[in-house]
């Protein structure tokens, strides 16, 4: 048995010890990404951070667009959840649970400061995008695409999604009056129409 | 005579050669801003690609936010022009013109750089943002406003505003497929429709 122990002392450490690195790191991640935007952190700065050594942020997670994509998908978790309850129920008011989806995340300070990294990033930066298109293109607009049953549903899906990330755009990120200030089931009233109308209208 | 030449040799150059240096500092900070986003661009940098002295750049146009502002504004000029076609014509098709200005603005490699420039920056840099809201909001959602007989005029006008800009985000800056390569008609024939409902809906 002392065999066995001195290899792990040498080796990595044991599970518990390095699943709480990686989510230090990732949380590090997250906050480095929401306050710098995607270009200016490093992951020199990600280590720092979370106390580590850069080589163990390269060693868990590869390139700065690797620990990009890691830290978006945590902070894209609730989402990937909120979109199941979207996918149940009745296709009829879709519109209305994905509006009311898209406003839960967005109004949720928790939430929203990850949302605001990834837009930030993603407009300036083309890896970032690439992220963001592989993630909320591919895990959630092809799947509320797939509900529905028209042979442009994607493109459907990316309509409705366009009115919602505009209206985020401006009452979130540049804040124009009186978007920026309304109420938000004043703004859900008259959105989720729109959005059911993209979605499943003539 | 003498010494009126005296002076001005000595003092400010005439008027003609100012407007074109002031022009030149003008499509530098474009280009700089285009090119690097708003925080990544300097004055010094806008002065060296004119090929004038910072002091000059600051003499003719004040701070970053400022020299920014102005070459806004000079980017922004066409979709003042356009604007005024967008209110002239029946209010019952405002949507339609409203729809087609923003599409030909971005559709356009010679608007759309600058118009690029400007998301990237207000996005992520709170004085470029507040020169979106002047301009955007202020010279081009209240006019549109102003021509809508309704006492949420100004919620309606932003509300369809949003919906344009979510579809030059995806579309434009982030290129999500299939609306980043659908045909631009077909997508105006969707969406001007949903445009003239927020403007003019029940």
């Amino acid at each position: 048995m002392t065999d066995g122990v001195t290899a792990r002392k040498r080796g990595r450490p044991p599970r518990t010890e390095s699943a709480d690195t990686r989510d230090r790191i990732l949380a590090a991640a997250r906050e480095e990404f929401s306050e710098r935007g995607y270009e200016k952190t490093s992951v020199r700065g990600i280590a720092k951070a979370a106390g580590v050594d850069s080589a163990l942020v390269h060693h868990y997670f590869g390139t700065k667009e690797q620990v990009f994509e890691a830290a978006v998908e945590v902070a894209f978790a609730p989402a990937l959840v909120v979109r199941d309850t979207v996918l149940e129920g009745s296709v009829e008011d879709v519109g209305e649970r994905m509006t009311r989806m898209i406003f839960g995340l967005w109004e949720n300070p928790v939430t929203r400061a990850p949302l605001l990294a990834i837009v930030r990033s993603a407009v300036n930066n083309e890896a970032a995008a690439s992220v963001f298109r592989r993630l909320v293109s591919a895990q959630l607009l092809r799947r509320i695409a797939g509900e529905l049953d028209a042979p442009d549903a994607e493109l459907r899906a990316e309509l409705a999604a366009a009115q919602l990330v505009g209206i985020a755009m401006l009452r979130y990120v540049i804040k124009v009056e009186p978007l920026a200030s309304a109420d938000v089931e004043q703004i859900i009233a008259r959105v989720a129409p729109v959005v059911q109308g993209h979605l499943t209208g003539a």
